[in-house]
């Protein structure tokens, strides 16, 4: 079963079951007590069927009680079980290889063979800056796994490793395994000018900035750029993404980039948690949330306070544009790292230094959180408005490793914002 | 005077003391003795017009005996001058507008500005990153060093200004202010093709590799693309250059880049210096710099061993391919911070990471040793053969800060090479 026809395979069971044509079935539409208003006969058939065509249990299905609420909610649910088998899949995968890049790594060479059918061992190497024994290993891993297979010397994806693939790196969205631009291929993907227009309309919903808190918004295309970064990362379909602070919506741009992916049949996030001091943010996100039936839970949250357990270890890579200060990125980044899985994940943080020296030190406070600098790209973030900064930011991309730990787990009692350091006796007023 | 005539207008003094044509002048004819054969009287005139047209003083010569040596020393040693004052100038104007990115920062202003003649500060913020009032504080600043003028709100170089920035960054050689890219605006050099020729010629020379020292050869495009990298981070006319280690013959790229300026009558590299452990090497460059009358000195040195006392603290960037080990680039790189001028260098290290744990270790020894990662260029470099490491590494581009200092600055007695870390008991035997 290629994942892309989830959503086909899924509206016709339902419209089978509730006497409904496929067409009319809608993401907002309850399964039980109205709208399809399945019956528990109805009930019964399909969470048989959920089994039998995904593998998914009662035991599953218990462990979220909010999938079997809706059409959407049910969808979702069966992409983050799909997405999460695959994550388990290919980090068998790259131990067994030994491949220290963990999933991420072993995509990267998918990725390559997806764009070159029939490469070797040895090109792969070349391409993917691993030895060719790794490459050796993991070509037999991929191949028991039945997702890679070969011809000669060559590589071919299998049609279920292309399937899976196609899931999580939508060709047609423009993702490819080539190398990394400064300013991102985000920006030259297929989607990024519709998803733009999008985040246009809704950002408008965002509150004026409160710069006490060192709120300044992105523009609408930069909040597109990110949600399509987090794509070509692998970090959309069926993955759980973090958001430490969210003046700038650019949870909403990923919400958005996922009904995108969703009207192409493909998957979009599993859930995004946004955390904001702000409960003008947070209401304005869950409403938007309610309106579109969008996956995202938004929390009022004061980041300097310890974090919710429920929201622990459970993401796949976050997003930060934290107070510019070292202080700033340390903390937020702490925080983000404690939501994120230990077993691999990505973090995207802005930052725009004072200097070469402030540079160094967010640098050396990131690499003793066990998060190593993959990308930079310089003036990748704009942001309205006549800001002292020259209204634009960089983004940094970093990869977790078996070190990652946050550096503050606790209450956090000092200075964060910029207007606490000019002003050094505000928090004794 | 524009510095970029420096050549025109000593060949024409020459021609004149020594009564032969200018264009019979090469830059290995001696100036006392043979060749130009200038008398005592000459030498006098000759000194009394360098103090006159360059503000050079009997002391300043004192200093480097051999600048009076050839034609090619002296135009080298003028150039060396003309390049220090500029330094000291703008470290100077720096400091007076608190611009803690020190001389490259003010650069990097100056590029701008000759990029969009009449750029406002807001514009030049935005464009370079930097607050608005220390834009206006570097205008201010520049303004009474002579090098900007402005008009209304707008900002342009001076003669002055122009030359001497065309000095460090010519802009006939494609070298900009605009964002960098992944593999470098080097590759887009107008000078890339025939720069690739000759280093192919001249890399030839190169001894075959010692796989025991982990040696293993750049191609040549890479050896030249390194050399236009140095050039668009200003650090080729009138710069000091070292390179830690130099199988690639990267230094050689570097000179003949430097030949290159010269026929274009700008200035090439004040000094350059080899360290290798390998005589091989260091012979054959101390050959090809006496042919190609180079400002190119080699010593024959083990990188484990502290470094000769006149080398340090002179040079103003280094370039190191180390032993792909977490130790090698600690210690080639604590030699290389080593021989820099602490008031701000640039070090280029290649390098490719055995996995990401491998990665943040040499990411956390570069935060340890006050150097912070300015740009990753993935594949940048490419390397001739068979080796399992797919024959490409990242180029990593790091700036100083205040916090620079070596890690190592003593004898290392520990492993190295990779194959003493396959061999653990090598050292022993």
């Amino acid at each position: 079963m290629l994942s892309e026809d989830t959503k086909t395979v899924l509206y016709n069971m339902l419209s089978k079951l509730a006497t409904l044509p496929a067409e009319a079935i809608r993401p907002e539409m309850k399964l039980f007590g109205r709208d399809l208003a399945l019956d528990s006969l109805s009930g019964v058939e399909l969470v048989t069927w959920l089994e039998q065509q995904f593998g998914i249990t009662l035991e599953d299905l218990d462990v979220d009680l909010s999938a079997l609420d809706s059409v959407g909610s049910l969808l979702r649910f069966i992409n983050g079980q799909i997405s999460e088998r695959w994550t388990g899949q290919l980090e068998k995968v790259a131990a067994a290889a030994r491949l220290k890049e963990g999933r991420f790594g072993v995509e990267q060479v998918l990725l390559h063979i997806r764009e070159h059918p029939g490469a070797t061992s040895r090109e792969l190497a070349a391409w993917c800056s691993l030895p060719t024994p790794t490459i050796a290993a993991l070509r037999k891993e991929l191949h028991q796994a039945g997702l890679v297979g070969k011809e000669g010397k060559g590589a071919f994806l299998s049609p279920k490793g292309e399937a899976l693939l196609e899931t999580f790196y939508p060709s047609w969205a423009g993702v490819s395994a080539s190398a990394p631009e400064p300013y991102g291929r985000a920006r030259q993907s297929p989607l990024f000018a519709e998803l733009t227009e999008r985040c246009r309309a809704l950002l408008r919903h965002r509150p004026p900035a409160d710069t006490q808190l060192d709120q300044a918004k992105c523009l609408p295309e930069t909040a597109a750029a990110r949600a399509l970064l987090a794509l070509e990362n692998g970090l959309l379909a069926g993955r759980r993404l973090a958001f430490l602070g969210d003046d700038d919506f650019t949870s909403v741009a990923v919400a958005v980039l996922g009904d995108m992916l969703a009207e192409h049949q493909a998957a979009g996030p599993a859930a995004i948690t946004v955390l904001d001091i702000d409960e003008r943010i947070v209401n304005t996100l869950t409403e938007l949330a309610e309106q579109h039936s969008w996956p995202l839970l938004a929390y009022g949250h004061d980041l300097r306070r310890p974090l919710p357990a429920d929201l622990l270890h459970r993401h796949d890579g976050f997003f930060t544009d934290p107070p510019y200060t070292v202080t700033g990125a340390r903390l937020f980044v702490s925080r983000g790292v404690e939501m994120c899985r230990p077993e691999g994940f990505t973090a995207f943080l802005s930052f725009a230094p004072k200097g070469p020296d402030e540079m160094l030190a967010v640098q050396a406070d990131m690499a003793r959180m066990g998060l190593y600098l993959r990308e930079i790209k310089p003036g990748f973030n704009r942001y309205e408005g006549g800001s002292l900064w020259g209204n634009q930011s960089h983004m940094l991309v970093y990869s977790s490793t078996t070190k990652a730990r946050p550096l503050l787990t606790t209450n956090y009692e000092g200075q964060l914002y910029t207007a606490e350091f000019r002003q050094p006796t505000l928090r004794q007023r």
